[in-house]
């Protein structure tokens, strides 16, 4: 018997009370029933988004997303600046590419987080460009990137966008997209919504909005105009993916129901204690600057294989972590503290790497890892009970 | 947000497959389709047990299948041993007195087990006696009695019977029925079965049949000799639990698919491990001779009221472990390996049990029983994946 340990940066364990919601028998889309539900989702999500704007809902993963604040805000042969310090750095500038936009792209070695000034560097050499892509959360390197700070420097211009992936950082972080001067901010379902992957949500600021109406690419499916419109009736321009919808009104209670500080402080909790363990352990955090509290990603001993370590846990021990994405491949570890996540599946991730590492013949003290954790759990928590 | 972890020996927790399996549209029992699966069950249940005999399944918790025990093969005024080391020997008096037998107890300090000497003498000393009734596992002590040992010295007396309740030993530890002599074995659901209560499995020898047709205790709904009639034809005399049986179904397709020798391993290595952690932590384990595999129960310092710790900890942490029953209220705690329960489960309960100890004051180094429960893990199961 091998029971499962969802613990990589998504998707994420669902809880079981939102399994069963979703489990209920389907109801049809075009109906008062679905439109209250949808309201009421659209409501619930503007303070976690920290916007008064619409959250348009799509149905796809959250690259559909990434692909309509593309397609719908510019046009082809628009500058555009792109912080790539990731996987997820490289899809914007992808994405921007496949539609023939021109991409000045801010290099930044994996577990950087950019610096503000590299950002405002780039918008003076660039006064053409029409906006700024990043990450908040770049999951494949576990870094943060200072988007308040950004957001700050951008709102100084009208003329260009502040695009945000918030993939790993939309209720895992406070997150305020108007007064931090968000133009486009981006989640999916399956990180912190605890939700199965395949819904996404997009919300744009006015001034997006204005550019919507310039840009002149091609899209259908994706088209927030249409969804806009839609949306504002309680439907949606296309058949919905009505049971994640149902999930996300009841993910969103009970996430409103702990507070959402309470869910960011639960991340935090989590994030840091792992950080602690894992440097405990001897291990170097791959986020240099400023780490995520989505995830906690470190190297491993060069004698042993990611892969074959990651494996080995998912397969004879039912803990799946993340591996590490393109050259990191093969290097690293990335331990999620996503969703529905508490402080023993936390501990439960650092005494399965801690068996892991022994397994693989890392010298270390058994233990260390995990008394790290708990001492933190006590201190920022436990005590205060 | 409080995740829960139900580590108390009994209700244990359910696995998701089993839940869902349950969850099915309910049918009807007086059909083939629920007969199949009743048969299937029948069949099923015999290797757990250690039996060729009928397994019979009972609509109401252990303590029915207990009862039916004794209605089911005395007669009023039969002289009876019962070895009372606990909150659940006591159970078996008081049954027996119940119904107007003559109980010979062997009164034994909670926390011991029997020595195969103390049931011989009594039996020395009762040549009359028709029975020994004992607990396989004494659950409120979480220590274990040697029933091959005396299965073997009853075997010798044709005029007794051997009775034991097996509730957190079936499927917990080998249990052979028919090899070691047991006339009588009960088991609950809602332990190493790991389904809700509400449901009880009674098997008896052929000699315990013989003592069937002497009884002259008034019985109905509790009637073996009914049931065996009506379940030798896949049915049941009255209305059985029907979700109960098809999880019952289901979850002995995984035992068997885990293997009968991994499943009693795993419980082995769980309460080695717990074990190893707490008196690691510096407590002194309440089974002084044999500790059951299903539960472990150690002291508490004097000054913390154990009531009060198995209350935050459950509360506060999501955790449930069991308190002290009768003498032992608030002195002890007991954590369960039974069931649905993994080395993480383990490793969870001692994180917590440290957390807790520490919130209340208790002078340890943290992460101690961990570090001892994971080099019991690593040892016995993971250095040999």
């Amino acid at each position: 018997m091998i029971k499962k340990y969802l613990l990589a940066p998504g998707p994420t364990m669902v809880p079981e009370e939102v399994l069963l919601e979703m489990a209920k028998p389907i109801i049809h889309h075009r109906t008062s029933e679905f439109s209250n539900i949808f309201a009421n989702v659209r409501e619930k999500l503007k303070p976690v988004f920290g916007t008064k704007n619409d959250c348009l809902l799509l149905s796809g993963s959250g690259t559909a997303a990434m692909e309509a604040a593309v397609v719908n805000c510019f046009s082809s042969g628009d500058k555009v600046i792109v912080v790539n310090a990731g996987k997820f750095g490289k899809r914007w500038v992808e994405i921007c590419k496949s539609y023939g936009l021109e991409v000045v792209s801010i290099d930044l070695e994996w577990g950087r987080s950019v610096k503000p000034e590299q950002v405002e560097a780039a918008l003076i050499a660039n006064p053409d460009a029409k906006g700024v892509f990043i990450q908040a959360s770049e999951t494949s390197t576990t870094a943060y990137h200072p988007i308040k700070e950004i957001g700050n420097l951008i709102k100084l211009f009208d003329s260009k966008l502040f695009i945000v992936d918030g993939i790993t950082s939309v209720g895992v972080v406070e997150t305020k997209m108007d007064e931090w001067g968000i133009d486009i901010l981006v989640t999916g379902s399956q990180k912190a919504f605890m939700l199965p992957p395949g819904l996404s949500i997009i919300a744009l600021s006015d001034k997006a909005w204005s550019f919507v109406e310039k840009s002149n690419l091609p899209k259908y499916y994706l088209s927030l105009k249409k969804e806009r419109k839609s949306q504002s009736d309680n439907t949606t321009a296309y058949t919905p993916a009505v049971s994640l919808i149902i999930g996300l009104n009841k993910v969103l209670d009970t996430m409103m129901n702990e507070g959402l500080e309470n869910v960011y402080g639960r991340h935090e909790l989590c994030a840091l204690a792992t950080r602690e363990a894992v440097k405990a352990l001897g291990f170097e955090l791959l986020a240099k600057d400023i780490p995520s509290n989505a995830a906690t990603g470190f190297y491993l001993p060069e004698n042993i294989d990611g892969g074959k370590f990651v494996k080995f846990l998912r397969e004879k021990m039912g803990v799946t972590f993340a591996g590490g994405q393109d050259h990191l491949k093969g290097k690293i570890v990335r331990i999620s503290h996503l969703g529905y996540h508490d402080i023993f599946d936390t501990l439960t991730a650092i005494s399965a790497l801690e068996l892991g590492l022994k397994y693989f013949g890392y010298n270390f003290e058994v233990g260390v890892g995990v008394k790290a954790a708990e001492e933190v759990i006590f201190k920022y928590k436990v005590s205060k009970l």
